[in-house]
């Protein structure tokens, strides 16, 4: 099978809002009127951020479900993408369910295959998304990493760390039960991606980004744009490990401090999380609490956002824990 | 150099059109009212659309080259892209040029630079380009590839071929005087994209495609779409070779018979020519010099289209050609 007929077998589909689906020298999209383009591009490279032999159906999931979930940080509905894929061969078995995978999220976020490309060569899985955010009154309601202030409330939804655990089982670095391993994959391999959350956000947060290197770096990032600093509970953040209360199975191979560490690791620098991590003014709890409650996600406040730079890590005693976590560089 | 330092260094520049530039989650881009955008994205892998060892400059240029070049043959004013780089190493020997070539071309087309992705890995350069066209009245005025009707002339920008002769000399194929491969290097590795070309056809061509896997493979596409046959004179498709005249090279590699099939090969399955491939009806003759004249870009009437399907070659005999070109295929 030729590349032309392996694009249109596994990823034509009738095109529906572009004015031209795959097929074309380009794809034509015309944005809504009154709304601004927010677009990021993502690539996957096998070894780096998947094992060559992962469910190919979950790859799928999770090379567009990382690009979603920047599209969620910026409060963006998600529209489009286009999927540029290097395969090493033209190989079905790996194509249909890769595309299964692909589809059913671009399905359920309603968000079009438009364009792409496909060539020979080590395994790359590049999207580039592109979602909508209403301009008011000249104004982008976008959410912006650069927004937060001294005295906001620093928030993350959903759950922390699990996909490090499965990781670091998957590495052999831990051994994990069977059906804790099987939790904690599901988080690594098939990430949800906030875009309900973030949506309600917008008008709302003050600063959002997606946890995708780690909470502390990515925290990093806001505090480098908005020009602040902050304090974050770290013992708020370990309670969201939601594999935490399962966590009988390591007591055989850590002792209590180890383990303390290693639970703080994977909550503040776990990475490969996808949810939002995001600040507001205390004025605006309630509507954090709506918009956590309109996107039936949950949210969590583990810090505020403070006038002096740097950042501070606070245990439940109140006392200074020592910041030792490195986030993850893709050059690291 | 960790990875943020890296893209700030060598690629982050102030945003000029995009409210925001590299350094958030998204890029955000406000489309031109009235406009429609065209998205197209190219994945260049080394070994396969590139040898390893390539003038960075030269490959930083060709990367986005080839993706205004899909704008071009969409009739599309370049707007901005985004670049995804998976590099084994964050070689700054590398990239300082790799940049360079990549941003003179991307300002001599002012196309901007909105955002993308670095990650370690086999060299990928995936880029995602935006350019706009204009609808009016309700319509588009994109070129597409399904336009050609029975009747209309045949068109190919530039030369053709060149790329081709490079290519086969850098593969040890054939053997080139070194002031001739120069000359043919130079089209293999720094094509210009018929940008100007494309929008001037705005209105005046029918169909339009790039020529980037070889003149009969990407007619083919425009044959399929449009549902219509061609014929195609191949001595004015010889005759854009841009090297041919200092063809007396090939006397001592090639019989008369061998070098005639040759330079059919060259011409019309060279491939990486990047010239636009297009269709206009006859009364749009002048229209179509006048695109040329004011684009500053040659064009060449090389045949026409049929309404019988399928592709008939003529010499300048008018006698028939045996059609034993194949188009490249990434999977082929």
């Amino acid at each position: 099978m030729g590349e032309f007929d392996l694009i249109a077998h596994y990823f034509q589909r009738p095109a529906r809002r572009a004015a031209l689906g795959i097929g074309d020298d380009c794809a034509l999209l015309t944005p809504t009127p009154g709304h601004q383009l927010a677009i990021s591009s993502d690539m996957l490279v096998s070894g780096r951020h998947f094992f060559a032999d992962v469910d190919p159906n979950a790859l799928g999931h999770k090379s567009l479900a990382v690009n979603l979930s920047d599209l969620a940080a910026c409060g963006a509905r998600p529209v489009a993408f286009t999927l540029a894929l290097s395969l090493p061969h033209a190989n079905e078995s790996w194509l249909a369910p890769f595309s299964q995978g692909l589809l059913a999220l671009a399905d359920a976020f309603d968000c079009e295959l438009i364009g792409g490309d496909t060539t020979q060569g080590p395994l790359n899985i590049c999207i580039t998304v592109f979602g909508e955010v209403p301009v008011a009154q000249g104004c982008s309601l976008a959410l912006l990493r650069s927004g937060a202030r001294a005295g906001d409330d620093l928030y993350v939804s959903g759950t922390l760390g699990d996909a490090r655990l499965a990781l670091d089982a998957l590495l052999g670095k831990i051994t994990l039960p069977a059906e804790i391993l099987a939790v904690a994959r599901q988080r690594l391999e098939m990430p949800t991606p906030r875009v309900a959350l973030g949506v309600a956000l917008r008008g709302v947060a003050s600063a959002a980004i997606d946890v995708s290197d780690g909470l502390l770096g990515d925290l990093g990032h806001i505090l480098k744009m908005s020009g602040v600093g902050a304090t974050v509970q770290v013992g708020k953040a370990t309670q969201l490990i939601a594999t935490d209360p399962l966590f009988t199975w390591s007591r055989e191979q850590f002792d209590a401090q180890t383990l303390a560490s290693y639970r703080r690791t994977l909550a503040l620098a776990g990475g490969d999380d996808y949810e939002l991590l995001f600040t507001a003014a205390p004025d605006q709890r309630a509507a954090v609490a709506a918009a956590a409650q309109a996107s039936q996600t949950p949210v969590t406040r583990i810090g505020q956002i403070d006038a002096a730079s740097g950042l501070r890590l606070l245990d439940a005693q109140g006392q200074p824990v020592e910041n030792t976590f490195v986030s993850f560089d893709h050059f690291g």
